[in-house]
């Protein structure tokens, strides 16, 4: 079984298709938030302890950090800037890290001073980044995702992304790091300009895990970019990435639909076992709209005779 | 391509793998309804004639019809009130109709006055059922719902559930009735009761749709039965469902949250073309919560070169 492992200084979580899903919390993040940049760059990092903590009691398991406030001198400004969102944070929260950076210095800067296990993130398959990224990640001994785009940017063609997952993978054997080291990211295109984006990524979920064996994550909300009502695309996106082996993603905690639709998810792929952790959230939910409760008919599960209005009596026992 | 059609006197529908998802209203029902079944009995379709509006309103695409009012004497009691309702339904709504009873005798009285192509629900795989059931069917020419049990119950075991799907298909085709024309319920437990249920139906939804190449439906429900927040369960369900090939559920339309599910599964599935029905439905939707839009980065869609943090930038327009 696939088991990648993370940690922090105290706690340890397992990413795995047995383990509840991932949840990666992406708020931590300057990229489109000029407010955000704004302060880190000023070294004010209210908004990055309210991230933290936010998405901590919301349910995140983990945590990305990235740093990166402007592209002009990334290679200098970053690095720093970096460390200390990386050391504000841990020293704040105990869920495990992930280390967001596209500059190698900063990544490596961020191995140097991060507690526990954390995540890289993350490599592609062009060459530059491999040679730069993939030794880091043994010297640390850290996993890492793998972004499934290379020098000739990102396929539209499935079979493409698969492969370069797949050299990915295989160019980590060669540096000795391990394939359940590696989640991949097979790269989710908006469904609102490229109809096919879901099926793509289910069919790519499906050969990712049965074939490579890997872990694997996405930006989640991606999915829904230029539609209405975006919470409500991702919140079906998914359990159906769920259903077909994603283990992880990168998505906002704070988000109740979501991580309703994740929680649920966890019960149904049987990853919260006895229905604990939803018990326990929604034990006390009221239903939003009105409705009653109807006198409800034992659930089919029984093992007795059953005919076909009997074999419906527990989907008469329907939630009004 | 396995297309069930079904049909009122003035519409056509086709359950299909590449179709919008079937949503079977299953609000006209009176198992569990001790107040309907009383106005029925009475010859007060009051609740009938609401439940039917509302449930066509809500986005049904069938209604499912049962008028079980009594387990006493129904082979005399619900041929004449299945018939009347039916009559009653048809002539309100122009949507296909499915005629649910246990009662062979009431199906063939339904089948009598249907028009156009009911789905006929349903048989099992107990003997009686298929030599009562499957000649109706054939004379009528209407695909009808078997739902995998038998004599000796409903099993725990997904491969034993399977082996039964795949009989009465086989016993179909001996009567002449094309695998088409069978849509298969393979059952639905309750997750609460049984933590795998989940993962049986999805296992079982792949093979009824690669191996026997069929449609499938279910008693949607079921699944969240004795849980709290049922409509979250049903809802993560849906999609899940969906995602393994399930192509209609008997569910209640009424319920916002399952049937936005339903919408974003279809978007997600690729059978809402440039995801029309989502946005004419939630172009004016209004967030639950407070959240502001932030200025977006272009979705990484484009196939130009792009590393780490650049390769994020979809997921960075976060719908906040």
């Amino acid at each position: 079984m696939t088991r990648t492992i993370v940690a922090s200084a105290t706690r340890e979580i397992v990413i795995g298709f047995d383990q509840p899903f991932c949840v990666i919390g992406e708020r931590i993040n300057p990229t489109g938030r000029k407010k955000l940049a704004a302060e880190m760059i000023e070294g004010n990092f209210e908004t990055v302890i309210k991230d933290a903590l936010e998405q901590v009691a919301a349910g995140a398991t983990m945590l990305d950090v990235n740093a990166g406030v402007t592209a002009v001198n990334p290679n200098e400004t970053e690095p720093p800037l970096l460390v200390r969102t990386l050391e504000i944070v841990q020293g704040l929260v105990d869920v495990p890290l992930s280390i967001d950076s596209s500059v190698t210095a900063a990544i490596e800067a961020g191995l140097r001073v991060a507690k526990g296990r954390p995540l890289v993130n993350s490599v592609t398959g062009e060459e530059e980044k491999l040679e730069a990224i993939l030794p880091l990640c043994k010297k640390y001994d850290v996993p890492v995702v793998a972004i499934s785009n290379d020098e000739t940017g990102i396929s539209m063609d499935p079979d493409v992304r698969f492969a370069v997952a797949k050299k990915i993978v295989e160019r980590a054997a060669d540096y000795g790091i391990k394939s359940h080291d590696i989640v991949v990211d097979p790269l989710v295109m908006p469904i609102g300009a490229l109809g096919s984006a879901g099926q793509q990524v289910f069919a790519l979920l499906r050969r990712l895990r049965e074939e490579l064996k890997v872990n694997t994550t996405c930006g989640l909300s991606n999915i829904s970019f230029g539609l209405p009502h975006r919470h409500g695309i991702n919140a079906g996106f998914i359990p159906m990435v769920i259903g077909a082996g994603m283990t992880s993603a990168i998505m906002n905690p704070c988000r109740p639909q979501e991580m309703e639709a994740v929680r649920a998810a966890n019960v149904l792929n049987g990853t919260d076992p006895n229905c604990t952790n939803w018990i326990m959230t929604y034990r006390d939910h009221k239903p939003a709209e009105g409705g009653h409760v109807v006198a409800a008919a034992a659930p089919a599960a029984g093992g007795g005779r059953r005919g076909g209005r009997a074999a419906r009596a527990g989907a008469a026992a329907r939630a009004e």
